[in-house]
């Protein structure tokens, strides 16, 4: 930026640890404030230069974040809105902002997932309740922890305007935290809403001890259905080959806390998927979006077979043994234009 | 294939792991007649179904395959012939092929790699030595034993001529090994000769302790530096981001039975190369690949970092932590249409 423009004060809404992740890398290029909930967190933020609860107690923030539970400072001093809230609680937190925020104000979010009932993607609901404001999203091959810790990354920022997107860049950026740029909004948060359903279906996978082979087919092909719905509802195919597409899939169905994955593995053990949610305490996010992949696969007139076998074993009674059965039966064409698995 | 047409005879040349698995796929379907070197590989191919120099004794090959060291005899009665002979060797058995292949036989290779010396792709080769003979590559994430195994996998069948595609991914295709067709026969033979620098490159970072995010980043930005290069040749990016791309970068990258990445992790080691090769009694094709790669960056203008960083290392002195520091220096840009790292 050219030394004359003021530095953007960047706010962070949320607490939970990409949130904080990247709370702390902006405190070092600008002045950042982090919303929070709780006031022991705050607390810990602002005392500990840490976020125990989401981070652990290895993680040392950077002594330039500050954290607050008070909404409206932080929705007063906002330049760029960073929004790190769970996707149920995003349409909340932005209807809140919308009596305080300042013309213009760009909105960043890290929200890899729909809207319940709604299907709408993160930045069309900014759309909706703060017209006039740019929306993007953040994403990438990024367990939070790791990113904390200072092992490399590297994530793609999405905005419409390239002009702006080079800018914010510049605010998540560090040597290690490798922020690139696109304009393509709807891919990159089509594929952070799809890849936990194909994560699922590797780890249906590795229950059923498929090979290495058989495992980069499933993602290979997982891909290539990812951007065909991608494609139809507007993104580029480029995005679903990159960072938010292959990348974070390959983290999601490699790393062993991957959500998703585990899902997949439990439901190849045969154990139901109301017991499997009910033993974890953070959502999958690719549980719900098997059927809400369906849907869409409906209305662009899209056969996508892997998430229709991911969505039978969740949603209909099919075992993970006649998922892999009823891909295997498909018969393959055009490794681009065939319509199948 | 309309029940009229007379099923080709299809003739494989070669006798290691994978040449003996298409093989034996392939006599499943018509008749298939391998060329090996060794007497006593021929006769365990013949005798007991078996090639237990290349894929153990476990693995049952089918009782159909019939195998020969008579050259002449399988040149003659072929139809289609497959080449499963290493990159060095591929020349001459064309050559010797050209005085006896009836005319139009289409020739498909196994061959993931370039011809020392010239650069040229096995293709250009087929259509240099044996004119009007539709050249093609079968190539994908096919870890041979697992293959033959049984354990399901995915290839890509590229030819020029789509029709001719369908008809031979029908010979090679079975339940559990998925034949997909495209005609982007550049850009497959092109993946597979670059995916395993990269695969290095990704070995590199194992010993350097990369995290789960660096390691996705690395492939991501890998499948991005190969399509540029693929694309000024004339390939398709959607092979990048495809069975030949992507998925073999994810198996190499991966597998504890890849060369290329066993070649990475040595030098981070601290290993000289030339001990890492003296201990291997197989050669990782992408040593040699890395300075092929940069030869051709520099003919089309094109900045290609993680090759650049790999033949540091291998050809340049550099150390694997200088190489990473290396790729760490570049400001990265658009996702897709910048030029660096």
């Amino acid at each position: 930026m050219p030394a004359a423009t003021r530095t953007p004060n960047v706010v962070v809404l949320g607490g939970g640890s990409f949130g904080t992740t990247v709370a702390s890398i902006c405190s070092r290029r600008a002045p950042t404030l982090q919303w929070v909930r709780s006031e022991s967190t705050a607390a810990d933020i602002n005392d500990n230069h840490r976020n125990s609860r989401y981070l652990g107690n290895d993680v040392e923030l950077s002594e330039t974040l500050r954290a607050t539970t008070d909404f409206a400072e932080a929705a007063h001093c906002a330049d760029v809105v960073v929004m790190a809230v769970p996707s149920h609680g995003f349409r909340g937190v932005l209807e809140e902002l919308a009596a305080e925020l300042r013309p213009w104000v760009p909105v960043v979010s890290l929200v890899k997932g729909l809207e319940q009932g709604t299907n709408m993607r993160m930045s069309q609901i900014v759309d909706e309740i703060l017209p006039g404001h740019p929306a993007g999203i953040l994403a990438g091959p990024n367990i939070a922890r790791e990113v904390a810790e200072g092992y490399a990354a590297a994530a793609v920022l999405a905005m419409p305007d390239q002009s702006l997107a080079c800018e914010l860049a510049s605010l998540f950026r560090t040597k290690r935290f490798r922020v690139y740029t696109t304009d393509d909004v709807i891919g990159v948060e089509m594929a952070g809403a799809l890849k936990n359903v194909y994560a699922i279906a590797v780890g249906m996978g590795y229950s059923l001890g498929i090979g290495e082979n058989t495992r980069a087919m499933v993602m290979s092909r997982s891909v290539r259905e990812m951007s065909k719905l991608g494609e139809a509802m507007g993104g580029a195919r480029d995005t679903f080959a990159g960072l938010a597409g292959m990348g974070d899939l390959i983290v999601t169905c490699t790393s062993q806390r991957s959500r998703n994955r585990y899902v997949g593995e439990q439901l190849g053990s045969g154990k139901p998927i109301d017991e499997i949610i009910a033993s974890m305490n953070q959502v999958a996010e690719g549980v719900r979006a098997a059927s809400v992949i369906m849907k869409f696969a409906a209305q662009y007139g899209l056969s996508m077979p892997i998430a229709r076998e991911v969505d039978g074993v969740i949603n209909h009674g099919s075992t993970v043994e006649q998922a892999y059965r009823g891909l295997i039966a498909e018969t393959p064409g055009h490794e681009v234009e065939g319509a199948g698995f």
